[in-house]
């Protein structure tokens, strides 16, 4: 990791601020967050304006540039990295701290009287600005719209849009048509007294029109909004990637327009008449419909149904982890062999993983970048093997690998650690306490209404009894040949659960697929997670209370737990029955 | 229960409302809670207004007239109880249910345009106050305060406010002086940035004067408020109430003023100044203070400390604990006898469980009516006995006995469920998962910052299991010689739990004191409850991850759980273990 020198970039932007060319004012602060217009977790090259404009890499931060200083805030897993890449223009904003400012109290606390601020409004989803929006205006200040962004102003050979070819998703994988999801969602329009619907989430998008990309690493997506009608289905995307065979897939039905032409399209036809559309959409988006006609709602009516799978998703869902639980079942027998060698490495470790993937059916792409880990980089949550500082894997050490792959059929997610030698009492037991959590969360029966985050306490209680526990969710939901983040289901019970996606308010449902994946870390010595994906499906039980359905999972991985790292003594009979540990 | 003739007051009242004697306007409609100034759970008799109106007598509704109709709003619990008890007068609007309107919608679709709405705003919290002001503005109406409560006016032999007499809590059972827990509220004030502080809950006086009465069934409070500057104390109670002693105990520090002085004492001293209020105070304490000056939290400061218990407290709560155990291992030895023979009735038995209790020192008064319900009553989860329609204890049958007292150094709330006679395999399956779900709780180790609600899922899991489940919290906290029912700390994830006082979002913290009550009801057969009350206290575990201390529970009721409701294979070696059962 390297210091990035800002300074002559910092002098154009701030040129760029005073000018007021994207402003009607000159701008005494910009914002520069870590999103592109359809507020993804994962971004294009293109997208990574905030690493050009601050030289910090790390995937969540947000800058913050004035005439006369310049600040990034990013979280606990980066300090270490944003300090080293980080020049002597930044300042950095350690967020969790007891004593870091907000970003609007640290900008009214250094902006002179009524200052201009200015955002990219594609860059900012409508809640975020409208918070921000207060903020800044309670102190006197305005934050204003820019025409175009500022840091693309000044970024010399920034990457173009990607625009990789488009396939499609046959019926028998999507187990709906376009039409019949169309029909679906109009059906939920008139229920909503809404004419219009927009999506801007590139998953939803993706799901709707049966059909995949490339267009950013790991996520089988491409740039596109869509707007649906009662009468109209609209597509927005770069005409040139319109193939022939797009075009016979789309049929009559859709209207293909130009990705650009979005903001116009939704003024002309949209903005007075009742249009349903997601808080997480940009502000751009959002404003384009007059305020009285917004239909706002957390989630887009597509992204709650897509988080259910139907039955042949859940078929191909299946058959991914079948497929990946063969590749990862030759490699970790393949690890056991080598690790006591000597000679692999994380990275050497994971490049074998893929190697076994890319042999499996259908077999696309990672699904994000494989978290390869010997000893203490475990410890290190969100750690990723790194070819200029690789290291031994060791046999003397716990081994953890979380890691995933998009086949054509669906997405897998699946962690195991394990040991190669002889791991010590204290590891096995910290090992059984995070399995003694998995199984219970795998193995709960729960009735129809719960939400994800009723379980989460179920999964850490084993761990609690010996004091310990871990700084993360228990489980997200992961989409079908889709985002291996996909919300807005998921099982967190922490301070943040209100906020994070994948932990919401909603009610579980048989189809759903989220990831159970407790965990121990250990700093500097070693880190333990179990994560498979889980299937909700309908319990039989002996009674139904007030009629209601109960509700229970289904592993969909299939890979062993390593035996030797069980502790017995520590497992009760049904939870060895239950999982079948023998 | 009998139906109440409401034809004539209700057109006296009717009378009063057009008049405009109590508002500037004549009324289309009122408002008739639940509720006393205090917003208090349960009432003294001259403030059951809604009962006296409605004729309607649960615990729990909401009246309102206009000058054609007449509507009462309740839940589940009470549909029955009110469609015998509401005359022809009256609408019963079943909550919960589909269809049933809100009383704001209801309102806003019978009220010609423009009209007046009149509350008593004693009676109605600054938080409900405020919901309902909007609901009505945005539909054309207005919400205003009677300068008198209209239902008084035409509630000829009203009971006059209790008076009883007033007793002090001495430092050896209270822990702290009173001079003590002014000083630590003041370092809260200074904290909080406020001159004033205004406590309007009984058992927040109470606690703060280190004093107790019986001015409501149940509990030990008495009709107060009290204001609190940095040099002053101000103590609103009716004058001819102070005798010598209670003179003696509040010294010089505390200045008595009557009662009914304390909205002119705020506007004159505490209007200008920074103010701490509860939301949950009456709307015509909070409108006293000028809005710019108000800090308003959900919970007063005294809340948040009472709840958690000082050393001395928690031994007076385990003594009480004790002596109450003696007194129902009594009973129920007793009961164990006598129900065979078939001579005991619900109500005899009640009678008898307050006998043995009478005979333990300390005894002051049952903490809440005794819940002794035999076989079907059992699952009228809020039932009481009746003399005029009395039930016998049938040995064939589960018998369900929710009960707990008011003794001078702390407050019990306990249930046993029993059966006298050979209980059903269903039966006892259905009470041992109640059992293990109790366990669950009871031997729970979790981290600080964790919420009550977050080990509600413990409670139901074995529950879950069997698709069985319950529709109630599964704890409460409990006051020191104070309301049984005390917030703002509970357990409950249901729907509800951002609503309920007792389920709120607050940290557990060791010297907290819960119920464990998870249950199982069979409408029209039977009602299981395990319920001790907890004491939340520091765990001894092996780690402490993230330098945090972790808590766990002790059970304060010492009564046996009966063997014979047992099936022992349901339960695990460490459920037996943990809670020595035998």
């Amino acid at each position: 990791m390297k210091t990035k020198d800002t300074t002559n970039t910092l002098l154009k932007l701030r040129k760029v601020m005073a000018s007021a060319i994207y402003t009607n004012h000159p701008l005494k602060a910009i914002i520069v967050p870590s999103s592109d217009a359809h507020q993804s977790e994962y971004l294009a090259e293109c997208d990574l304006r905030r690493s050009f404009i601050s030289g910090f890499t790390g995937s969540a931060g947000t800058a913050v540039i004035t005439q006369k200083e310049a600040a990034l805030w990013t979280d606990g897993r980066y300090f270490q990295q944003a300090e080293q890449e980080l020049d002597t223009n930044w300042i950095l904003m350690k967020m969790g701290l007891k004593d870091t400012p907000s970003i609007e109290d640290w900008l009214c606390s250094v902006l002179p009287e009524g200052s201009y601020v200015g955002v990219n409004p594609f860059l900012y989803s409508s809640s975020s600005w409208n918070k921000m929006k207060i903020a800044l205006e309670k102190q006197g200040h305005r934050l204003l719209e820019t025409t175009e962004d500022l840091v693309d102003q000044v970024w010399d050979n920034q990457p173009v849009a990607p625009a990789t070819s488009l396939v499609t998703v046959q019926e028998n994988v999507a187990g709906k048509t376009v039409r019949e999801k169309l029909n679906d969602l109009r059906q939920r329009m008139i229920k909503n007294g809404v004419n219009w619907l927009v999506l801007t989430a590139l998953d939803e998008v993706a799901w709707l029109y049966n059909m995949r990309a490339s267009d950013i690493e790991y996520n089988p997506v491409f740039f596109a909004y869509s707007v649906v009608g009662f009468n109209s289905t609209h597509l927005f995307i770069h005409q040139n990637r319109i193939t022939d065979e797009i075009k016979n897939h789309l049929t009559n039905d859709v209207t293909v327009h130009d990705y650009d032409s979005i903001i116009p399209f939704l003024e002309q036809n949209c903005s007075s008449e009742k249009t349903w559309l997601s808080t997480n959409s940009s502000h751009a988006i959002v404003s384009a419909i007059y305020q009285i006609y917004r239909v706002t709602t957390m989630y887009s009516p597509v992204s709650m149904t897509k988080c259910v799978k139907n039955p042949t998703e859940i078929n191909g869902m299946t058959v991914a982890n079948n497929r990946d639980a063969v590749a990862l079942c030759r490699y970790f027998h393949w690890m056991d062999m080598e690790v006591p060698k000597g000679n692999v490495t994380e990275c050497s470790a994971a490049a074998k993983s893929l190697e076994f993937r890319q042999q499996e059916d259908g077999f696309v792409s990672l699904s994000f970048a494989t978290i390869s880990s010997s000893g203490p980089t475990g410890s290190i949550i969100h750690y990723c093997p790194n070819k200029d500082d690789d290291k031994p894997v060791k046999a003397d050490q716990l081994y953890l690998c979380d890691s995933g792959a998009q086949y054509r059929n669906g997405t897998t997610d699946t962690t195991r650690t394990m040991h190669f030698g002889t791991p010590s009492q204290h590891e096995k037991d910290c090992f059984t306490r995070v399995l003694k959590g998995h199984i219970a969360l795998a193995s709960v029966v729960f009735p129809e209404g719960a939400k994800g985050f009723w379980l989460d306490t179920l999964a850490r209680m084993h761990l609690w009894k010996a004091g310990l526990d871990y700084r993360h969710g228990t489980g997200h939901g992961v989409g079908s040949f889709l985002n291996v983040h996909e919300g807005p289901v998921g099982c967190y019970i922490g301070n943040s659960s209100r906020v994070v996606p994948f932990a919401a308010e909603v009610d579980l449902k048989p189809g759903m697929v989220i990831t159970d994946e407790p965990g121990y870390y250990e700093d500097g010595k070693f880190g333990i997670r179990i994560e498979n994906a889980l299937l909700c499906k309908k319990a039989e039980t002996q009674h139904n209370f007030d009629g209601k359905e109960f509700y229970t999972f289904e592993s969909l991985a299939l890979i062993p737990i390593q035996q030797k790292m069980i502790d017995r003594s520590l497992l009760t009979e049904d939870e060895v029955n239950e999982h079948t540990i023998q």
